[in-house]
């Protein structure tokens, strides 16, 4: 187990944002992650059977581990509610490999939250072990947080990860949502891209790092308490990348319910989600038996 | 009086975040804001007399017109509270001064709104023109605010020019409120280099651009239902370039009722900020007879 370097700490809403720094054995490069303990937490901490509840948000392209800390307003939702957040970075960092930043949609902070198998990706791009195994470990074993109650939920390309984890790991995950999430990669630009190069062009294991095709195959409801997915109906990227309909009538098809709200005048970006984000973290409080 | 340009909208709250850029008479450049459009005010425009009352928030050093729109998270309180909130850039860009960026506290985006004496700050340099005249005017013609009914916060840099501008106006704004301003800029560094290179270095106009000596000045409370401050006491910059305890005695000699919050643990950034912000917006809600 690494251990965590902390860079920074900031009071916020009477508990603390921090980001550390650690070693990655999964990705095999050092990695960096914010996390928000809220009052609750630091009030726990040491104290054991007073851990709270921990969510992990995961975000879209172009972001990284400060993003939804500094932009989304969640923390006092957070602090109201006693839940952690712990944000992944979206992309290993530090490799040298050709053309890894040519793309703002491929490569470096757009990791796609799956273990690539091509070469060279697959050396460092294992974003799915990293953040199911060694950082869930690893804020369990060094946060005030309980990682038998935890929540996962993202933004676009983070909407993807979360939904995805989330039906390929029910057990580790009590709740899921998701925002604006690219919910049917197999059938976009961006998951055609990003899968070709991760995955290899041939198709075949694809579906198993696609939300609506992972809902498809499972044999009932894993989410019985609801799914929660907000999408604006003026973001750009909604007719050809996202394709919520599509995870929806997957959904209807099993029965698994699922709210999904489609907002008018909203776009894509963190205006949209911090209008929103109070009713993500209650969504998922009232799932973790808080509310 | 110039014409706006919208660069970009978003939903939010309810309401909308917009930036434009126009071209500014007093600055003698092209300039952008932030405002935030609470749903009151798009329910109410066009019709007249329905106005929303209007907030200028004035950022701190290295900040721009979209820092505190995207990083406060006060449009939830806006819109809750029906305010609008207008976010000035820091500075004049666009110039080609000799050094302009070579320091982050001095030149682009180090205004420190003030109207610039020196050459050759002096020919765009006039932040205080820009704020107090051109674009209060500006907003009050073409959006759905109300001018009349007005106040003004900011942080750091920008909590030293709300308060200055608030009692350099009184007339013009109802509300006055700060997050960590630089209180007593002439005893400090930042406000000694800036105040040198603007004002020039005889330091005998400087008193009517410092907060303290401003408040010293005034013959009696100019803010009677009082001013509101909050203050980290984990502030990096508290020790040297702040001096709230300054301005706390001006006040307290004039008998200038004055709120001033220090609060253990919290720094100089956004984090603090949004701890805060639903407050100070309360604040000035109930001082502009709203609440």
């Amino acid at each position: 187990m690494s251990t965590l370097e902390l860079l920074s700490e900031h009071a916020c809403f009477g508990g603390v944002q921090r980001f550390y720094r650690h070693a990655s054995a999964a990705i095999g490069l050092p990695m960096q992650f914010g996390v928000y303990l809220p009052p609750q937490a630091l009030a726990a901490d040491g104290m054991p059977g007073a851990k709270v509840p921990v969510l992990f948000y995961l975000a879209g392209l172009t972001c990284n581990e400060e993003t939804f800390a500094i932009k989304a307003g969640a923390q006092q939702h957070a602090a109201r509610l006693g839940l952690a957040i712990v944000t992944p970075d979206t992309s290993p960092r530090g490799t040298d490999f050709p053309k890894q930043s040519d793309h703002w949609d491929f490569g470096v902070a757009a990791g796609f939250y799956l273990d690539a198998t091509e070469a060279p990706w697959s050396a460092h791009w294992r974003m799915e072990s990293y953040i199911t195994q060694e950082l869930h470990a690893l804020v369990g074993q060094h946060l005030p947080v309980d990682t038998s109650r935890a929540g996962i939920f993202g933004h676009s390309m983070g909407g993807h990860g979360a939904l995805t984890l989330a039906l390929r790991h029910p057990g580790q995950y009590r709740t899921v949502s998701a925002f604006a999430p690219i919910a049917n990669p197999v059938n976009c630009p961006w998951g055609e891209k990003a899968f070709s190069g991760y995955l290899g062009v041939s198709r075949h294991t694809w579906g198993e790092h696609d939300a609506t095709e992972l809902m498809s195959q499972h044999p009932m409801p894993p989410y019985p308490q609801g799914i929660l997915i907000d999408q604006g109906l003026a973001d750009k990227f909604l007719p050809n990348q996202l394709h919520p309909e599509a995870f929806e009538a997957a959904c209807a098809a099993l029965g698994q319910p699922l709210t999904l709200r489609r907002h008018a005048g909203y776009d894509h970006g963190y205006y949209f989600i911090q209008s929103f984000v109070g009713e993500h973290l209650a969504h998922h409080a009232a799932g973790l038996a808080l509310a």
